[in-house]
């Protein structure tokens, strides 16, 4: 699928700022960049960084005081691979690539090892597989109420699960905690994403299952094969779309995403399950 | 300086088990690994990954239930590089390469995100640099009792300092949370200690200064010109010399560090500013 | 019913301790001393203090270093009000009682505060009354694991969710926060409880519903109407069996309690609601 | 001293809402009311209940939705007992009585288990007595910053101390949990408070020496001898000027306090030890 996305974002800047931005769609196999522009106002000198593994972009700038503005607009095609969700068994810690293995550790937000004893009563005793995980999103949907305002930044996941409330960034961080906390490597991913009312940056998990990231998405507010890749980290902070060290007051942020191919729209929800990440040989794997 | 160090680990295994082990030398150039052997017994398959970017070396194993046991030997030419901590200054965070930057981030165990406001108010105000840093290893020294047994595997920075008592692991922690709270970036070492009694694993953390990763021990209990490196992670979690995957029980630990060159016994504590990692061209570099 | 029952603490004092006692059972009306004893060896000076509200009695001592003991044996008559659930419905806080309204509050245990939306997502919908209460113990029964040192004297309702699992004492905690934060007072009662086995000191709830405290016990160890009043408070904090302040370590303990009215042994579980207090004109009734 | 003082407080209820307040200043020997009246608009039926240990006053409320306030005034005349702080000892635990006991404990916001080894670090060699918690004061004084907004309800004095920020209410939780942790009984004192700018309802804490409750203000914002009490409670929870069950929105606040009897002012600062309670023979008492 083709689509046009792209942000903008305003600050009204007090003291001098450097900003990290992780806004730029991610460099994969599986996403074709057909063209992309990203300007800021005034233009600055930037500092760029691909991280070599997971093709993260960042984009550092130094701003002084006055007024700053990003525009970034790309057109990209997505391709997705589909499965059959019945199809897709769990991988044994025994067979994890052990580049793998740093997504089973708890990070400061997917605290894992906290609830590594709820998600064991649980979920423990389900099935394996994709069919599991997909629990695990149905739990949290059902459990876990959709609040604006009920976070911030420091929420961590079990505190989540104790306030049974949150924003896409928590019920990504309590399903990826879950899934650690099972055994399933999980991280967390940041997108544009294709059906999003109202359209804002949105974030869901990947959970690696039968040699595969597959994407997870415990909000069901978008389609799974309209999520467009920004970054992979082990949890939000590492993928925050704007990290300002200094002093300076957002003004105004703009996210959008529209079908560029002429597409059905709306969309019918997929019930397959989606992954855009082709699967590469891995160092250390059994 | 030369050194023959090692380890010997052992453990009854009850059900089938997946060890991570991070116990061989870190490949470094500042670090010439003369001899190494590593042995396994029973002598199981081995699984081995070397990160890309920190050189940190994984090996994993997958052992059935009965006795199992590593032992690890070495000899290693260690350079480091001196220099008069007067000299070395911070780096603003305006300045920092891009690669670097996750390294102000919190993790699970270096939550700097709740110790910042703490940091800010003891630190804030000191004269930037080595001596600044040097400064929060003598609060921490002198304010955290180092006690066994005080923490466990799930002790963050901020629970260390309300409890006042940790081990290595916390008071690296702690001195890596008040480092990235105040903007420097700071990231966790564990190594084989030249000088520490009784021998064991240990724990220290490097402060990126003036360009170059510097390391600080806020123990005060090894030679900070003899940690041989094994591993760096955001935190304990990524390092843990041992990560078993099933049901076991360790049976039996021994480290063991001693200088392989003739030098004097005992050694002369530096005062030198040490760093053991060559400043390399970084990406994303103001 | 007639009990005899009694405890036997032992101690090697190893600096000046004082220690707090609430082993003696509560001055209640429902409750008729038949014969009561209290030895300490040494037979050191004993201070006293039952609480005017609650008839919790409290025993100071002031120990020097040694060995000591303390033995108490006692009969009582244990008089129950017995109803049926189905008849017993929810006091609106309208009408609560002004001086039950501390048992609405969180304490240090009882963090009814973080666990009010827990307790609202779970409970909130169900039939009010008895039922509810009954439900809640279902649901910790089934949900929480009971698993003898899995929790320390810090640990909270809060954790003793995440964890899931805990010992008789978070049992009552996280029963007591459920019912807080549903608007329910509920506060915490030791006791010596017939049919527990091990025998031991033991912790369960009480709710206020209906005019009246009935009492729960999430663990279902123990018989309701087999439960003998030591102390209430708040939370475990304020009626711990024994608090020293100095340095001591125990080194014996037995908790004992049997019929003594030659009923039938083993006696059948009740399965009506159960209380043990005789409902008072209360301050501030609406 | 006279003092004229008062509050109005305004409320939208939106659903129906029973409010406890506790406004009146308490029923205490060392205050004389002269005058007082309380409004209710509309005149609603009041419950009333006076604790009987502190003679705190809790007014109990049901309300329709609509418009509703409340009107206190009162003239009231303050018998302070003044003291030379060099000459006020400690009680050593085993000479305390039974009845000040609870206040040693750990309570829901005054977390003193969690920071008994941070306050044995920091003051437990200082001279004891008086001049120890003045000590506390002045280090809180020093290390925290009085920020309005940097806490809500539900702030705990130890993530007052990492957040190195607070009100009045985590001044005077932490001042009591570093008491507790040191084995000096403390309580939360709420108050109408002489000096105070801008005039609000004041929190402050007692501490327990030498056989008295002697009043502390780690804020240094008002004057010791101008602190009329409202309430006396282990923590903020059990007094809260208005603790409403229901749906409602504050709609406005005046608190009020000033001197009716012509003395001088501005007053100076008193450098005396301060109490308004008069030594009363105690249960349990050594």
């Amino acid at each position: 699928m083709r689509f046009k996305l792209g942000c903008s974002l305003a600050y009204e800047v007090k003291a001098p700022t450097t900003f990290i931005f992780n806004v730029e769609v991610a460099k994969l196999q599986s996403l074709d960049i057909a063209r992309e522009s990203l300007t800021l106002a005034p233009d600055l000198a930037r500092r760029v960084y691909v991280t070599p593994d997971l093709k993260n972009r960042y984009l550092g700038v130094n701003v002084q005081p006055g007024p700053f503005s990003l525009e970034y607009n790309a057109e990209v095609d997505l391709a997705v691979v589909r499965a059959d969700p019945a199809t897709i068994s769990e991988t044994p810690v025994s067979e994890l690539p052990l580049d793998i293995l740093p997504f089973l550790l708890p990070s400061r937000f997917v605290s894992s090892d906290r609830l590594a004893a709820f998600a064991q009563a649980e979920f423990g005793d389900l099935p394996k597989g994709h069919q599991r995980v997909n629990a695990i999103c149905n739990w949290i949907h059902d459990n876990i109420a959709y609040r604006r305002g009920s976070s911030d930044g420091e929420t961590t996941a079990d505190e989540s699960l104790l306030m049974r409330a949150g924003v896409c960034r928590d019920f990504a961080h309590l399903g990826a905690a879950f899934c650690r906390g099972l055994g399933i490597p999980a991280r967390f991913v940041s997108c544009y994403a294709y059906g999003l009312v109202p359209s804002d940056f949105h974030a869901v998990f990947e959970a690696y299952l039968d040699g595969r990231w597959w994407l997870f998405d415990a909000t069901r507010q978008a389609h799974l094969d309209g999520l467009v890749r920004i970054g992979i980290g082990r949890d939000a902070a590492e993928i925050a779309f704007s990290t300002p060290y200094g002093e300076m007051q957002p003004t105004g942020m703009e996210i959008r995403i529209d079908r560029a191919d002429g597409g059905p729209e709306p969309m019918e929800r997929t019930v397959d399950a989606i992954s855009t990440e082709e699967p590469a040989p891995h160092a250390g794997a059994a």
